[in-house]
């Protein structure tokens, strides 16, 4: 498969705003994380004056062969109510998204014609995984072409969790017990059959953190597949990447292993509670902008600090300089 | 001083409130403390539809004459020329209150007639204290009569964090060296010195955490009062308080031992770097909402937080039901 060509934020831009932000009416640094955030924004859109504004969530959906294990409290045919749902604008990332002023686009990858159990399978064929892929990165080009600034990719998918803990145990190597949680709402006893489920897929594929692809064709799912190459393109085309929980997350570490550049363009928006979620970003080193107990995915987290990235922004663009506002500065500054 | 009388959020309200989270298209819980919050709002407003609109930060400032002792590396005329900043629009707080949608006002409680050096004397008298309070009181009760929802009181003084680690000292029985942090920018050996300004201060007061108003007018600040009065008519009133970083959160602690129930009022909304503000929390219980590495003040933590609320009460309003959406509901659930 060719990838996309990921170049690195621009320095040049990034050191311009380093010194922008050492000039405005503040305390050097007293910004924390925000400063952060606009200086990397800056050399991310090679822009003197970052832009927050052009918010979409992508939120690609698809079935999941093993749920036929018993893996989710909840059937597999929630994945396609939910996609009625979401088009009737009355799902949680809906209401998100509406008060972060983001977009909302859903991508059917696989409702319907989902992956195989990997339990006992391969959950896609080579194929499968290509074109999946491929419409993660159809939706990435449009997104930059319809001139959108901050992309969050979200998923629907009935059993997904249990495709990201397989993932997050194969590129770690952390035990699956450590990386399995309740998802949707298993008790401790469902969870365990999750654990054993995974267990036997792992020992029956033998996927290799080196061959993250292989991962994804053992044990992903088709919208884990898009999000893979929804990432991978939209840092290609200079986009902010908005990493939302576990499951994206777990996406987004496959795509970090094909080309570790594209780190430079993603935000982890929070901390999930699915334990595998802490132990991916760990991995990933990544420090996640939000920690409110979130679990439902959609792309909620990332709807959520997408207003971070705005103040962010609004404080680098629009704060008075020192010289400006005659404002003293500490001698020490 | 007579307080302002504040009731317990609704508890009939929090428990429809609780119900109707059960009901929306989301595994139960898995919105994590966005549930929290939309439910406490329920409570606190009576509404079986919070509203996280008419959200204003009221930035309380006033100069400190403990400056005299040389604790911060601003001069102190920067209190002043900030106020002109804030008029002027181009603050921090500026930037990110309208950002996240949120009016910002400003009123001077003592620059150019401030407080005493503290370390010296008391820093306010009595009538001082009174009159002080009684200006926070009044801009709770217009915010009210304004249709405001969400309050986030802010500071500026230049100082003020020699006051609310002398503050936190004094409530917590922490020693000062634990309570006291560089402030706008101090070096280790100006932080030193600040902590022994204020071990002095603590030796020749000797304030008792029994008795928050004498805290108050031996080491406290005049906007420091006024966010006191401030908050506890804003919870009578029944608006929702963001309680920004340490100077507030210290403001925030002495209204909290006058009356406990304002805690109900109160999200916290981030933890500052200055490390007095993980101890008032601690000793207040608060969880932030936020972890930014922010240390400006200003209520710029509070405006941040802003949205989070938001999205919680869109969330609880906006999204539809298991019935009416015709999603299934897990068995467990």
């Amino acid at each position: 498969m060719d990838l996309p060509k990921i170049a690195r934020p621009d320095e040049s831009f990034e050191e311009r705003a380093r010194a922008r932000q050492r000039e405005l009416t503040k305390p050097s640094g007293s910004l924390g994380k925000l400063e952060a955030i606009a200086v990397r924004l800056a050399g991310i859109q090679r822009k003197d004056a970052p832009v927050a504004f052009g918010r979409r969530i992508v939120v690609f959906a698809a079935d999941h062969g093993v749920t036929e294990e018993g893996v989710s409290p909840y059937p597999s045919a929630v994945t396609r109510q939910m996609l009625r749902n979401f088009a009737a604008g009355g799902a949680a990332i809906n209401a998100l998204a509406r008060a972060a002023q983001a977009e909302v686009r859903v991508v059917d990858v696989g409702v319907g014609r989902g992956t195989k159990n990997f339990a006992r399978q391969p959950a896609m064929t080579a194929d499968e995984s290509s074109r999946a892929i491929e419409r993660g990165r159809e939706q990435a080009r449009a997104a930059m072409e319809e001139g959108i600034a901050l992309v969050g990719p979200g998923e629907m998918g009935i059993g997904n969790t249990t495709s990201a803990s397989a993932i997050a145990s194969a590129l770690t190597g952390a035990p699956p017990d450590e990386v399995t949680g309740p998802g949707t709402g298993l008790d401790e006893e469902g969870r365990r059959h999750k654990v054993d489920v995974i267990r036997r897929a792992l020992d029956l594929h033998l996927p290799s953190a080196d061959d993250p692809l292989h991962v994804l064709r053992s044990v992903g799912g088709l919208e884990i597949a898009s999000i893979l190459g929804f990432c991978l393109e939209a840092a290609a085309a200079r986009l902010a990447i908005l990493v939302d929980g576990f499951i994206v997350t777990a996406a987004f570490a496959l795509a970090a292993k094909l080309s570790p550049e594209v780190r430079d363009y993603a935000f982890f928006s929070h901390l999930s509670t699915e334990p595998g979620h802490r132990v991916l970003l760990r991995a990933l080193g990544g420090k996640p902008l939000l920690d409110l107990d979130l679990r439902l995915g959609e792309g909620t987290g990332a709807a959520l600090a997408m207003p971070i990235l705005g103040s962010a922004v609004a404080a680098h663009n629009e704060m008075a300089t020192f010289e400006s506002a005659g404002v003293s500065k500490a001698p020490s500054a």
